[in-house]
């Protein structure tokens, strides 16, 4: 997989892409990076990326030319088609499935818009997804897109070893993880729930679900909804609801 | 207000807490950022952190000690109680909302996993927020703090300048924003709506004001639920959805 980051910000993302498990999956040529400066396609010489918006009112306005110069540029020697992705409060909330969707593609293309608002034909006319990771303001979209390419790297074949894939667990299952402990059985008076000692297998795993199911039901009830509960499960859920 | 980040992975923030917004709220003195590795609170030779889970299963888990160990050392000099934050799926969403309480606080501490999971006792005992970034599985919790610290840092008083301020709009009245052009008025065919071009401002105010309400009802309906609509604006809706 290719990864392009447009940005006017290069400097935020060395740091983040050469840590982990996104630095790994380079080693392992699983995915292949590159930040790109939009600036250097500004078509004159103060190199400006923005202008005033029509209209009038505060802020400023990416211009169309920059970007649809630096996509058509980054995508001359290629006929893969990549999805091109803008970070913005207004577009579809980021999810697993989501990150799967992307896991499937050769080449992801992240415009990281930064302050300003976009000029409306370059979400138009070029932008393939709009993707929101919530309700709150950001100062630039590269913090989201390196998170985003996060999630999908992670996915991809080989990329993760058998420490972290327990990790998907959460989404996989559909519930919420139950707690985990380790050692000491004892820190300083807080202990470790006595079934997680006892060696009895059955018991552990009654525990667990049964803890996955209660911090579902506390926490996220929502996803409870569509979760093809057994009728012990149910029995829990009603006197959870009594109590 | 000081943000400290307590991780395994100290250089992933270089790069994004000396750029831009984050940079300049440290020039002005309004923040003060430190990346502290836990691993220098470990106990023992190997300087481990984690252990197996009680109870067996993949995975490794995060021990209490160096936590616990960190925090303790972290906020012995200080009476100010930090608000610690842990980044993880079971918790509740991240919104402006949190973003604007979290900024009238003295004293932020994220504890980043990586991997891992954590011993319930940190969750339990140390812990005073659970945030959630969204139903996806990420790496580790470097991001989303960061990102946290972003939305956080650009409402402290006198970090933004007035060029970024406009940013808020979305949240801040409720709806998504309107629609953005900057020149040209015609880029290779793609033309500025001719409202916009006007110079009438009334017309203009009612072009976005439309545009607006237009894009939240598509995209996010759910907005709208608890939104003020004047009879107009009701009337702009009930013809679009007979369209």
């Amino acid at each position: 997989m290719k990864i392009d980051f447009l940005t006017l910000f290069p400097e935020m993302f060395q740091g983040v892409l050469g840590s982990s498990i996104l630095q790994k999956a380079q080693e392992k040529e699983a995915v292949r990076f590159d930040v790109i400066n939009f600036r250097a396609f500004s078509d004159n010489k103060h190199q400006t990326v923005d202008d005033y918006p029509y209209g009038g009112g505060a802020g400023m306005v990416l211009k169309p030319q920059p970007v649809f110069d630096a996509v058509e540029k980054l995508t001359a020697d290629t006929d893969a088609k990549p999805r091109i992705i803008l970070v913005c409060p207004q577009g579809e909330r980021f999810t697993q499935k989501k990150a799967e969707e992307l896991a499937e593609e050769e080449h992801l293309m992240f415009i990281c818009g930064h302050y300003e608002g976009y000029d409306e034909r370059i979400r138009e006319h070029l932008v393939t997804d709009e993707i929101s990771i919530g309700d709150f303001v950001l100062t630039g979209g590269e913090l989201p897109a390196m998170m985003i390419a996060d999630s999908v790297v992670r996915l991809l074949p080989g990329v993760l070893g058998k420490e972290a894939s327990h990790m998907e667990d959460s989404f996989s299952t559909g519930l919420l993880e139950h707690p985990h402990y380790t050692r000491p059985a004892d820190y300083k008076g807080l202990k470790v729930p006595e079934t997680l000692l006892s060696g009895n297998h059955a018991k552990i795993n009654e525990w667990r679900n049964k803890e996955s199911i209660r911090r579902t039901f506390l926490r996220r009830p929502d996803l409870l909804e569509n979760y093809p509960l057994t009728d012990e499960q149910r029995k829990w859920i009603s006197e959870w609801e009594n109590e």
